[in-house]
């Protein structure tokens, strides 16, 4: 059983190591967090060691794969290390928020030759599986149109949302690799369009909170994308793909089956509260993933170039915000390697 | 064009007006009524002539079929009077409230040699017609067991009530009929149990208002309908039939389909306020058959022989909720002339 | 009751015929078209006089108001007919499709003070109504953003859509005048972006079949409608209203309601095979509000500013599908002065 | 943190040890069977001690708590034990299928004064729970009828089945106990008839594979439940409680949530494919319950006094399939000092 360590310790950091914990097939071995005291509150929880010492989480006499989960801005040095110490290395994303210096440490990883996967945790999801499943079989025909619609709760704080990159890199940016996982194709250009309905003061970053996405795929086919970040009514995300022959369709969840019949309406059970009651399963499906493919030696789901074009698609869709004009998508050279 | 005389303009013969008059195929030639200012009412909003002889409804010379819609306890005479005058004719139900009565009437119905047919207007609801397509065309395989619901959004008047001959043979008889149309079975034996939870006063004329009754089919089949009289959240019908293969469902109809979103719930447009919203469509539908049969010269849907066989499995249905037993069915030994 | 003359006898004005007829507060008194045959078989089915004679249709001795419903280039001239014999006139739309001459004929009709409809039908399809309803009353807080499906079945006949206008002034413009009449707002500027996905010959004329539309609203809402000529899966037509508090939605429209339980899977009655199953009754209840308003003396929903101001929405639209940049809508000034 | 130990290591073991294993709360100490090999098997793959020793299941020194999960003739004697050495003992359904060994045992345990819970887990479902909060809180007013829908993809082995004690004892107990729990009231009679629709042989048993059963509670609402072994489209559960303001519904449960359109149909991801997969985290939910009570000595849910209780009106529903008639009731006394 692969030793696991983990790196990072704050909310994602927990769900991580809870997952960790309940994987048959992993010896959850360690957690490292800057922070030495929330590093061993997840470690005791888990009956596992915590540890202040970097060093220690990828030292391949102690683990044999390192789960990054650390705070953004910290990621690309992780993967370096883990690359370095070669080391098998599963990572949250983005690679960096700076994509020259995302495309510098990928170039890094791939000439280590570790296996490295980025946590696009979304491809994990049952029903977002099944659609691909149904588009890659056939069932629609050609792909004419997506729709996509991303939208959360609650506006996550400022503080947050300052250093996320924007709402493009930060939250559409899961459903620009769906876009591509889907498809098959890498989107060539993008219109995006936004507002700030909900929380002014991001304009002052340059942010929006309610945006229009729209992307042209090669051949024509066609993509929208609504991204909000904050709602009234729960968690919510949909797909729609549209062919020459008919459309599948991944509905919004809720969060029972429950409903309510009364005069003049029936009513039931209403979306999940939050992101990650409506997603938490995805996240143990994609460690599964992880944990197979280090022990088959299988190719990871979306690697760490797959990161890349995502975040491509991000940076147009940003610049586009700015220019309200179409911009083309511009992917990193190399991304083509992988 | 065949020249119709509507008799009866009460609520149910000012619905069988306004599709008479609205019917490409038909001249709507007469409405009488034994009320004769209710029969000239009905009568002005279609620029038709109203008569207060009823003699004239029965006139070869003056119309050609005759749609049947009086009071229930006169069902009986005019169809006897249209059979004696040789004309076509489409009657509410029931024949007759009396077995013996509906029995007698039918055979002299049948010896007249006229076409006669009894307006069980739910075989003409587009879903109920497609169910039993379904199950004819051997769907769910062989059929295993029916569940089927009835409910209305209000207690009729209690006046009405007390004359209807209780719930099994004015609520429920339709759903018997619909279980011999979809398994083209006869049901054997019928287990009713009822309660007053609506109305106490229903248990003075021996009726319930709430009812559980289970069918034993040949070959083993079970059926189970529920009825209720008044429930706070509209008009409810909705049957399943599950086989050994499968199973299939004509769902809950609702009045609309907008769906509100808002925290913790999901609410839509709730159910039908009444059953007319519900079932408008199968009168056009039934009339529509009926008026096509006479045109081609083919069967009619359910004839007076089907009347009966549903009459006579409330009959025992009836029984039932008095002796607290399973009742067997038994049919008119007329009704396997038809 | 007001006398109409029906001007136009191909498809839609067959559907107005019938709506005419059967309307109980209307004397279908004319149909006229340019092609007598087909006026006196559309006439003959509904027992209504047909003539040759254009002017015997705007002539007030004869007829009390206009039903236009004629081929698109005749709809200006047979609007400024109605007016100078100071008929109220019901028009298909566009007024037309070339957008100074359209406000020239508006500018004229308002001079002339007839009370004049455009029939933008979906205004009165029940869901919509509802939608609007609910927003207007507060139910979403303030709109954010409005997602919008349009997607027929099958391509209209090459030369049907070789002289339509293009998708955005012929499929498209009943959602811009829905965003207008929904919001309470006239978008600002639209991104249109579009491919020839299904017919390859329509970018001889500059037309799409697959299309991505995305608004601006005063105070920053956004809109997203994908409008596709032809699926594989029937008629489809959906809205999402989205607010600071909720979301409304008016769902896809089944053909019906019984659902098949197999090994596997839950299959339903899938859409509408046509546009015209889905929106008919939306044309009887515009032709209602129409007659209503004539009868009161009342305000007519869409009036023909109305249709202007959608118009200009398509027109920018148009443009912005050519320029791939982002266009302001430019309202003809004479809207506002209704 | 109690240690447990868990007697019987059949599938139904199998699956609390999972869960036992995953508990943070829960120290799982021992896993006994009376096949040692399995039970050793389970005990692996939670790195769990396996014991061929009984008593020590038993021993106070060694666990706090029991969970019983042996074979149905076993339950007694493991239930007697665990009283006798005074531990806290969660029991598998029945305790045992003699009704009258049932009470003695029951007796027994509570005059030990030990906690004692029988695992009736579908009270533990989410949606059950919520149908039920919304009935106890008024939603639906005073509770007028409910009808119960429990069917299973596959009949049992025969072997099983001929051991279950019938269709009412095995699988519609558990809906007896959520009519007692939904309804807060007890079934004064029951009225039941079946066929061997699916496996001939049954009936060798006195056993039934498709049945339906009519319950009247006090004050004469009507309960409808039909139970089947075997049906061709997966898992099927499903309950609505109607009531004189409005009626509250426990949907279906399907695998997913992905919709495909096509032509003329709209078909979704089916039913679960088994039963666990639908009611397995009750299990979870149930054993959580459990822990609670034990740790803040609160009440257990289903007390051994509601599992007779749901095992009387099994036995009065097993004696109406054989008598054809309804049958009262029969609560053991001891039942009652609950």
């Amino acid at each position: 059983m692969p030793r696991f360590a983990l790196i990072g310790a704050g909310f994602i950091g927990g769900v991580h190591a809870t997952n960790l914990a309940a994987h048959p097939d992993v010896d959850f071995a360690l957690v490292h967090d800057s922070d030495v005291e929330r590093a061993k509150a997840v470690a005791a929880k888990h009956l596992c060691p915590a540890t202040a010492d970097l060093a220690e989480a990828f030292d391949p006499a102690v683990v044999d794969a390192v789960l990054v989960a650390s705070s953004t801005d910290a990621h690309a040095d992780h993967l370096r290390a883990a690359a370095a110490a070669g080391l098998p290395v599963l990572c949250e994303k983005p690679v960096d928020l700076d994509l020259a210096r995302a495309v510098d440490v990928v170039g890094y990883v791939q000439d280590c030759g570790v296996t490295a996967m980025v946590d696009f945790n979304r491809r994990f999801d049952r029903d977002y599986a099944e659609l691909r499943r149904l588009v890659v079989s056939g069932e629609v025909g050609d792909v004419h149109l997506i729709q996509m619609t991303t939208r959360g709760p609650t506006l996550p704080p400022l503080s947050y949302v300052a250093v996320s990159g924007g709402q493009m890199r930060d939250q559409t940016v899961h459903f620009f690799d769906l876009v591509r996982w889907i498809s098959g194709l890498d989107p060539e250009a993008v219109f995006a369009t936004g507002s700030t309905l909900v929380e002014p003061r991001l304009s002052e970053y340059g942010d929006v909170d309610v945006s229009a996405v729209t992307l042209r795929l090669p051949g024509g086919a066609l993509v929208q994308i609504d991204s909000v970040r904050q709602i009234g009514y729960g968690y919510d995300e949909r797909i729609e793909v549209l062919g020459s022959t008919g459309m599948v369709e991944a509905r919004r969840h809720r969060s029972g089956a429950v409903m309510r019949y009364g005069a003049g309406y029936v009513a039931g059970d209403g979306m999940h509260a939050g992101w990650f009651e409506r997603v938490a399963p995805s996240y143990r499906a994609a460690l599964d993933h992880f944990v197979d493919a280090l022990e088959h030696g299988t190719p990871v789901g979306p690697d760490l170039g797959a990161a890349l074009k995502a975040q491509a698609v991000a940076e147009a869709a940003t610049r586009s915000l700015a220019s309200g004009e179409m911009e083309d998508v511009q992917y990193p050279e190399l991304a083509y390697r992988m």
